[in-house]
C-alpha cells in the first residue's frame, strides 16, 4: 500500500505546513473553527421558514403548532446569529471605527424585530413578480419557485446587519444568494418596495447602489463602478459612493449595464437592453441604443 | 441575558404577527407545511438516478440488484408526486379552467410510463454535447458533469407535467435546474432531441419558445419575450405566444438575444455571437453583426 | 389505490427498460454505482477544510487539535480520491494514450504533496482580491465570502489532477465550483497567481487558455474558442489549442468576449467592458469600443 505508507509518514508534516500557512496571515485562534457558513446557511433557512410558514418543514402541518415553530426557529438562530457576531467582531481588524461599538444583542433584536415589517416588505416585491411577469398564473408559483424573492428575502435580512456595522456576515449572506439564484446583490445596496428582478443570472448590484420603488431589472443587468481611486499605497480607497442611483419605476431591460456613483436614472424611465449607460437621464426617459442592423446572408443564394 | 429575555418576552408575538401577515396573502391550510421544494429535488434526484442508474448510490454496486433499486426509487417518488400534485390542486386559484380535472394519479402514471422514452432523447443530448465540444473525450464525462445535460433532463421531466396542466411543481423543479445549472428553461418550452448549451450559464429560454432539433446555444443567450400587452387593470395578459420559434440545426453563439412571439430562426441558420434579433431570419441564413472594430491605444506610445 | 396498483405492474418492466436503455450506450459494470458526483464534493470539502482550517467544522476550535483534524481530513480523501481515479481508469475509453500508464497512488500523492505550495498559491488571489475591489475591509471577508476564491481553489486542484491526465474527475470538480459560483473555469486552463474574478457569474475559461500573472476579470467575461475545425468523420478535432493568452498584468472589464487560439492579449492591457476581441493586442494596450451613443428621449417633453 504505497499511498498509505506515503500518508502515515507525510501527512504530519503536510498538516503542520497548512496550519503554518494559514497562521502566517490570519489569527488562528480567532478563525479556527468559525465554520460560519453553514451556520449562517442555517440561521438564513429558519428565518425564511419563519417569514413564509409555508415552506417549513412537515411537523409544522397543523395551525395551531405554527407560531410555536416559527418561534423556536427565531430563537436558536437568534442565539446563533448573536455568537456569530460576538466571533466575527471580536477580531477587530473586521472593525471600522464606525462600529467599534457594535452590541451583538441589540443588532440581533434590531432585526428580528422588523421581520414583521420586512415580510410585509417581500410581500410587496411578490406583488412586483406577478404584475411583471406575464408565465406566471399565481403569487403561490412566485413564493414557492421564484429566484428574485429567494434573492430579495435574503437582501431585506443581510441589509439590515449591514445597517448596524455587522462585518462579514452580510456578505456571506449576500454570497449565498448569489450562489442560490445567480444574483449578486451587495449587502449594503438600499432598495425600496415592489422590487423584481426577471430570471437573474448574472445581475449585479454594487455596494452604494440606491433603488426606488417598483424598479424592474431583468438577467445581465449591471449597476456597478467605473474606475475607482487609489490611495498612497495603490489600494483602492474604501466607503466612496460608486455605484448609480435608479429612481422610482424604472424598467431596465437585459444585459444593459449602468455605472458611477454620480449617474442617476430618473424616475419613470425605461433603460433598453445592453444599453451601456455612465451619465445621467432625467426623468420619463425612454434610453435605447440604435442595435446595429443585423447582416443576413443567405447560404443557398 | 439581554438577548434572552427580549426572545422570551417578544418572540411569541413576533410569531403571530408574521403569521398574520401570511393569512393575509394566502391561504394557510393550504399552504403550511407545504415544503414542497425539499421533496421536489428529491422526487427529481431519484428520477434522474433512475435514469442514470450510474449515478446511484453505493448500494448499487451489483449489476443484478440494479433494477430492484430503481424500481425501488420510483415507486416511492411517484407517490410522493401524486400527493404533491393533489396538494397544489387542492387550491383552485392554482388551476386555470384547462386543467380543473387534473387527474394527479393519471399525471404520473403518465410521466412514469414516458421514462425509457425521455431517457433515449436524453442520451441524444449527451451525443450532440459530444459532437459539439472539443474539450470532451468521452460521453461518460459529459454524463457526469455537464450541466447541460442536468439542465435538459430536468427540464423533459417538468415539460410532461406542465403539458398535463400541472400548476406550480414544474416552475420549482425549472428553477432547481436553474440554481444547479445558470440554464432557465421555463417548463413550458418545447425542445427537440439533438440539443446542447454549452458552458449556459445566463440562459434564458422562454414558456412559448419551440426549438427544434439538432439546435446548440451557448451561454448568455436569451430566447425572451419583448414587451407584452397588458388587460383592462394594467395586469400583463397571461398566455400568448410571447417568445421566437427555433427552427432545426441552428447554431446560437454565446450573448445573443433573440425577442418576439413571431420571431421565426429558419432551419440550418447560425446566429452569431452578441446579436440583438427581433425578426424572422430565412432558412440557411448566417446573421452577424459588423462588431464596432476596438480602438487599441499603446501606453508608452 | 390506482396508481399503487400501476406501480406494481409496471415499475419492473419500466425499470428493466432504462437500464437495458443505459446499458446500450454505457458499460454498466464500469458506471454502475459510480457515484461519483457526490463523493468528489465531499473530498473537495475536505481538501477546503484542510487549506483552510477556519472553515472546519465545531470539533475543531482548539488550536492544538487542528493539525491532528487536517491530517484525519485528508487521509480520507486520499484514499477516496485514489479508489476513485481507479474507478475511472478502469474504463479504458477515458484514457487517451498520453494517460494509458496513469498511477493512481503517485496522482494523489503529487497532489497532497503540493498542498502547502497551492495554499499560498491562494493567499496570491486572496490578496488580489483585497487590492481590486473597494468594496471588502479584510481579508477574511474575502476568504469567507468571495466566490473568486472557491472557483480559484477547486481549480487550483483540479488543474493538477488534468496535468496528471486523470480522466472525467476534474471536470466533475470544475462544473462543482461552476455550480457553487457561475464561474466555468476548465480545468485545463492555466492560471498564475494573484488572480482575481470579481462578481464572477457568466464567467467562461477554456481549456486550452493561459493567464498569467495578477490578472483581474469581471462578471460575464468569455475567454473562448472561435469555430473548430471537424474531423474527416464531422467530429471535433481534440487537443488543439483554441482560447487565448493572457499576459501578466492584465485587467478584462465585465462582459468582454476574447476568442481564439491565436490570440494574445499583451501584458499591462486593459480590455474594456464588452468589447469583441478576435485579435491579438500588444503590451501597454487599451482597448475599448466606442459604444453607441444612447438615444435618449423624454416623454413628456
Amino acid at each position: 500500500m504505497k499511498l498509505n505508507d506515503w500518508l502515515n509518514n507525510e501527512i504530519p508534516n503536510i498538516a503542520n505546513s497548512l496550519v503554518d500557512v494559514h497562521k502566517t496571515y490570519f489569527s488562528i485562534e480567532k478563525t479556527i473553527g468559525f465554520a460560519g457558513q453553514e451556520k449562517i446557511y442555517k440561521i438564513l433557512e429558519n428565518f425564511r421558514n419563519a417569514l413564509f410558514p409555508c415552506l417549513c418543514e412537515k411537523e409544522l402541518t397543523f395551525e395551531s403548532r405554527v407560531n410555536i415553530g416559527i418561534g423556536n426557529k427565531l430563537r436558536t438562530s437568534a442565539i446563533d446569529l448573536r455568537d456569530l457576531i460576538e466571533k466575527v467582531i471580536s477580531n477587530e481588524e473586521n472593525l471600522s471605527s464606525d462600529n467599534a461599538k457594535l452590541n451583538p444583542d441589540q443588532v440581533v433584536m434590531d432585526l428580528i424585530g422588523k421581520f414583521p415589517e420586512i415580510r410585509k416588505m417581500i410581500q410587496t416585491d411578490i406583488q412586483a413578480a406577478y404584475n411583471g411577469d406575464p408565465a406566471t398564473i399565481s403569487t403561490e408559483e412566485i413564493l414557492f419557485s421564484y429566484p428574485s424573492i429567494q434573492a430579495i428575502t435574503i437582501h431585506r435580512i443581510s441589509h439590515e446587519l449591514y445597517k448596524s456595522g455587522v462585518p462579514i456576515i452580510p456578505r456571506i449572506m449576500s454570497e449565498y444568494a448569489h450562489n442560490l439564484t445567480g444574483i449578486d446583490i451587495h449587502p449594503g445596496a438600499t432598495i425600496g418596495e415592489y422590487f423584481f428582478i426577471d430570471h437573474g443570472t448574472g445581475v449585479v448590484i454594487g455596494e452604494t447602489c440606491t433603488i426606488g420603488k417598483n424598479v424592474k431589472i431583468y438577467q445581465g443587468v449591471t449597476l456597478g463602478a467605473k474606475s475607482f481611486p487609489l490611495d498612497e499605497d495603490g489600494n483602492p480607497i474604501k466607503g466612496i459612493k460608486r455605484h448609480p442611483d435608479i429612481e422610482d419605476n424604472v424598467v431596465i431591460y437585459a444585459g444593459a449595464t449602468i455605472l458611477g456613483g454620480d449617474t442617476k436614472i430618473g424616475h419613470d424611465s425605461v433603460i433598453g437592453g445592453n444599453i451601456w449607460l455612465t451619465q445621467s437621464v432625467p426623468p420619463n426617459s425612454r434610453v435605447y441604443q440604435t442595435q446595429p442592423s443585423p447582416k443576413i446572408k443567405n447560404d443557398i443564394e
